[in-house]
């Protein structure tokens, strides 16, 4: 078996073909750093300590089609980090082809350096379609809500009916959520960082090389603003070789938005069982299919989602343990971030774009929403009946009666209203008409049309910090 | 065995007697619950659909001090939550002590909507010392990378010394990683909300009870506005029953908190170690002894705070985890949140009280820094010495020069100096005099100490969002 | 507040008031180090090293009851243990009480020794009750399955109904699960060792005390196996202060544990819903009432056990981290397994006694379950029919009529025996009279039967090791 | 980018060119279905009900060459597993090649049988180098703890130097733990089962095709007896679909083997420091070298092991967590179990892979573990001299004098038994000669070398589930 198949998807249909699957792989992360290799040469250029030549020629060089992706990972079992080789390898290109570059190459810097900056890139070009897939999951829940404003629905708690509520009110929770993530998410993604600090932290590497006419202060703001210039990251105050906060952060966002998407799969997985069959998935060319049961159309996309959502917070979970790390550079565990950081992108990014296609092509069956809010034959507004019985009957007197009605009916089949019409006491005191109006569930969704109105309204839109989950 | 001992914080040093356990006891959380349903009380007064003097009456019987907690818990087994139980003693206190109040307890509410008023309450309660001793830390912390601006000690990475770095950059790496903690959970502080959605989250019930005169709007609105008002939480667009998000933030900054101080722990037991010797912890009365061994003055502080660091990820990975929650108020997934939130709360806050002893009694031992730092006969420099061999021998002949000279050296045990400086192939390259400049640590720490200066530059201070780890 | 109010249970239902959560409470595990500390004294009689009198002696102080749990728990901050105070006050009571024996207590001793060997008691005591009632649940699980072995209900995956299963069939797994549980728990159960090391693991402080005329494999080997005789616990081969291999084991099958009785829940709160009512939790006064909602009644008990089941594995995978632990005593590691090793016994257990209830008050619905099979018109057995009609049409024929047909009667609502009897492709081929048989659901449980039977044969039973997933 | 490199191993060294990485790849996971399908073949042939030279046929044609992994990975999302569009694809090819074969491809089976059973195949090719690697480990551990059986170092405990002890025990510590990782994957690896359960794990499929005269007994029985021949795995009572105990016992018995290999590691790194440098790691030509600092030879092994000991346990806890399955077939939580089983595998087999390299090529500096041992002057062997001294003088007095003693030594810097030798109230207690000999670390290593015999000896081998831990 050669690398080529060390992983081709097969146990990953999330991600599977998508933009973030892509944009993390082992050649994207090779490509990203070279060019935090070349953006590193250039940043150096513009502070005037290499030549523009030099770093003309390592930038047009740094090209992940020239180097063995494969060899680099098994020569980085040698040193624990693979740019030690492809420093080597670099070096050996540009010696081979502009020699007068090669002495540029990585030229005070360290592995680290390289690899975070790298890894920030690579998070970026992940992020930027996981983003905009979750924008497009919002404006389809958008107007999802505002379509099915007053679908009514049996709301659900502990797994039994409740009390109505609309699916209208579900989808704007979703979008909700959705955007939650989408603002966590977006707030790392803007301050992504270089990562600048020499093989201890000092800079003094950066600082020998520029030579003896500048100063410490000069290179950590000059260079670190030219590095940042040159990736489009963010500059930053200290080196952060030992001090985590970026990658933990993105662990964090990322367990956000597969929890956030994960909650619209475990809705539509609910919805969606034979008995509910309040929603379908989209159906496709062979989405769905069983390989045993030609009646089956499962609801793979959300089976998907909900197979990410499961996986990615202990891969965060290891990232926030991350941030115990001892000295200047740990030994194993800044290693130990690399594979769970990239799975957490690319299952948060898979999770995302499987979610546009799930919430754009979900089919909401509103008969039988409401074939299902008949299951208890009334009892569901339970609690309304409650509120206006007590004021009548005393609140002792009034749950008796409802908790007996309630398992008369329950025991016979019959509507709850039809059996409190019988009740003697309740003569003088409900007619049959208010006992029906009473025990109508669409008349009973409080304030939910109020709420879609207000989550959807533009000034209630996720724009800042501070509304995060208001 | 009574439930008084269930856990007096044996278990657990790093946080006993500490304000955050004090904050999330069991005890606490009770009057966090009683405190949430006075101020419902209050709120619907507010919107002249309950009694002033019902909500008066509610909120002086709703104290803690009149229940009996062990009996809450051992009732909330039949329930699912502790919420049916308090609701049913409280409203026997209110009906024997102010009867016309009795109705108006828990009026149109649901069990969820007050144990998670209760737990954002908890959390503020915890989180206001956590964030002042954060603050403590990193004001204590600036002191001390100030003092030691050029304190010189070993930069070590990969367990081995690299080149020089300063104990003030090291400090100021700590100091800005404890303020990326603190501006993660003050954000999360100030957003914490109130929960308000009644039996599914359309706030029907308390529009039921609101009367028939009020709109859905005017309850999403005004009952939340006054909700809000009356516990000093936030107001928001949507019930969050099953979203989430306030919870899984608190886990998420929480587990930061305790990422940054268990840095601070790693860093300290390294040095702390009797071969370096390099900090020491404050000594006190007691403090750090061995049951077996009167020499020893153990890191207990560091050994607590990191042993805090090492449970909370986990923690906040289950309230991660439980973002993907079904249906309206999920059957177990809202359960499972509310000890670990706890266990986070606690741990994160007794973290931050032990780091503030931690770091103000810590002992700098510059002498020993220095020391260690000639351990290695002046290699520690030797990234130094390349940069200044390569441009006068060429890359490959600088490299295997140096790499046998440090070879030597280091089976000789004599001065890399020494050693460089009786080779012939450096006559007229370098002077001994030269030699030594080189290879003096104390010369060769690059821009550490203008990266101290600029971090603790009141510009750079941690006062928004967007320098978060800048 | 005081302490007595840190935890009385309020927020852990699933283990309040049960057994296990008594077993591991702070009390329990000050006595449990009690019962190490004169265990110990009395091995040291046993070995000739200490008087008869001295051990009875320290045996009839070493009460709970005479210590203060709080000031122990307060004190721990000193010295990042509970041991080093607890040993101050025993040696003060003994000493008013006993004075020639006080020079006996904990000699020789090392914390971690007194510690470990009391968690290990702990364990057993908290275990014990957790195996017997998993063989509880075993057994009714039994008598279920053998009740409901030929009572056909859907057969689910993916959230769809696929082919049918019977409910026997579900029930066997379950106790399948739940004797895999047991089994693991058991063996780890009956292997946890004392702990003996003393300071560093060597012994020393032993065999110093022991005098000099005792070699080191005396004390190894007489000591360590009369200390495992005191205390009913295994004895080791070496000291495991830093080899965690009981601890971690524990969080293994305790995960394991709550897993196994986590799918019984799940399954449970699926049957339960209310369009499937299948089954019906065991209701009892209180139990399962909303504070809303008079007509619910909650599945509580599955509530609790999911809860349960989704807070464990974080904490056994905190404690399998703590494997990874450094020197002959970690500055933290070992710290950080208490609490989460008494979380997972304490939730494991009360899971558990949870799950007992439950399986023995389950109600199950067979007409319900009758009622749903009919829901997809006997959709339900298309792979059978395809089985049937493949060799009769062609694969691809066949599979195309199936799908065409089962489409037509999603569609109409009509059964799809109908549909197929009327098309012209089939005259012939499948008589009316064969369609109904082979499209009635019950006709097509496969081996279910006798895969009941199997499991539930004695030869099949969970015995040993080997057969711990057959 | 081509799906050739989305995994080539750059981001996880400890495992690139393992045998453990092939053996887990997404080839040698097609192959492995592969087998699943033609074993399941050949079963049914062995039973009679297939044609003997169907199987033949499709066992040949059942090559992962003939498939395209990265087309069934990317279909794989239509189904959400690889499994329906590998049975096109072989049904394909076996009609093409051999059409009267084609209806006995995937015959009565569904998607989870097949996955399940290769995942056991995959997980027996790669636990069966791992375990090779582990008893290797053993092996040269025993020959470590064999020859520095007397060798003496610093016992350390809460990173400081507590008692002496000996690099044998350390040793003999290390290869406890190795071995008893090896017991529990072996017991797993020879448990491994075959899936076989039909559509919702009923086996009617299966019964189905087998013809009119066979029962579900038959089927039960024979068929998963020949599945479990024709596959080398064992067979089950009960399908497993939805009873994942071979999985989360494969992940807790893989964490058990990183956190052992961890703990190795990170007794290394502490010893390979600077300041100690009691050990080193093999050097090989580039293994360890910095991409900065010619003089570090970086601990690269034992770094790459902690990388893997640091993710496997979160892994582990997501196959812990996959126990809570719904229905006979979860929607994803299956589907959630595959990645991090294939990372638990490769991350455990890569790190023994390293291991056997790091314990083979480990140097010990048995000088230097004397010269730190004399850093304190005597004060590592405290405990003794409290022992001599508190029968003499009393325990306050001992324990006051020896206090005062180590601090006066620890500031002067002085040897204690100097210190000691020169106290008035030792007149005629100790002679300075005793004093010497008593203050000797070497003479006070306990029962160190009679439990590294004890532990190496024949009859204490780990042969057994009983002494797992003893």
């Amino acid at each position: 078996m050669t690398a080529a198949h060390l992983d081709a998807g097969l146990l990953s249909p999330v991600r599977a073909g998508t933009p973030a699957e892509q944009a993390v792989g082992d050649t994207a992360w090779l490509q990203a750093m070279l060019d935090a290799e070349a953006a590193l040469v250039r940043a150096q250029a513009r502070c005037g300590t290499v030549p523009d030549s030099a770093a003309r020629a390592i930038t047009r060089l740094a090209r992940a089609e020239h180097l063995d992706v494969r060899a680099l990972a098994l020569a980085a079992r040698e040193t624990a980090n693979p740019v030690v080789g492809l420093v080597s390898a670099l070096t050996a290109l540009v010696t081979a082809q502009a020699p007068e570059a090669a002495p540029y190459v990585h030229r005070g810097s360290t592995s680290q350096d390289v690899f975070d900056t790298a890894a920030m890139l690579v998070a970026r070009r992940a992020l930027d379609p996981t983003l905009t897939d979750l924008h497009t999951i919002a404006d389809t829940l958008a107007a999802t809500a505002a379509a099915h404003r007053d679908t009514v629905l049996a709301g659900r708690t502990l797994a039994l009916h409740a009390v109505p509520t609309t699916f209208g009110l579900k989808a704007a929770g979703w979008r909700h959520l959705v955007l939650d993530a989408a603002t966590r998410l977006r707030r790392v993604r803007d301050s992504l960082p270089v990562s600048l600090g020499g093989a201890a932290g000092t800079l003094a590497g950066y600082l020998q090389h520029a030579g003896p006419d500048r100063t410490g202060a000069d290179v950590a703001d000059r260079l670190t603003a030219a590095f940042a210039a040159e990736t489009g990251l963010a500059a930053t105050t200290l080196p952060w070789h030992a001090l985590r906060t970026p990658v933990a952060d993105l662990g964090a966002a990322l367990a956000h938005t597969t929890g956030a998407l994960g909650k619209i799969a475990a809705d539509v997985l609910v919805l969606a069982r034979t008995e509910l069959a309040e929603v379908s998935e989209p159906a496709g060319t062979g989405r769905g299919v069983s390989s045993a049961m030609p009646h089956k159309r499962n609801p793979v996309l959300a089976t998907l989602i909900r197979s990410a959502a499961l996986q990615v917070p202990a891969q965060a979970a290891v990232l926030a343990q991350c941030l115990v790390t001892e000295d200047e550079r740990s030994a194993g565990v800044w290693h130990a971030e690399w594979q769970p950081l990239r799975e957490c992108l690319r299952l948060a990014g898979g999770a995302a774009h499987t979610a546009v296609e799930l919430v754009a092509g979900l089919t909401v069956h509103p008969h039988r929403m409401r074939a299902n809010l008949e299951a208890t034959g009334g009892r569901i507004v339970s609690e309304r009946l409650c509120a206006v019985l007590v004021p009548r009957l005393g609140a002792a007197a009034a749950r008796t009666l409802l908790d007996d009605a309630s398992a008369h009916a329950a025991a016979t089949g019959r509507p709850l209203a039809d059996v409190l019409a019988e009740l003697p006491r309740l003569d003088g005191v409900l007619t049959p008409h208010e006992l029906a109006a009473l025990t109508d569930p669409s008349g009973y969704t409080g304030a939910a049309g109020a709420l879609v109105d207000r989550s959807l309204a533009p000034n209630h839109s996720h724009t800042g910090v501070e509304d995060g989950h208001h």
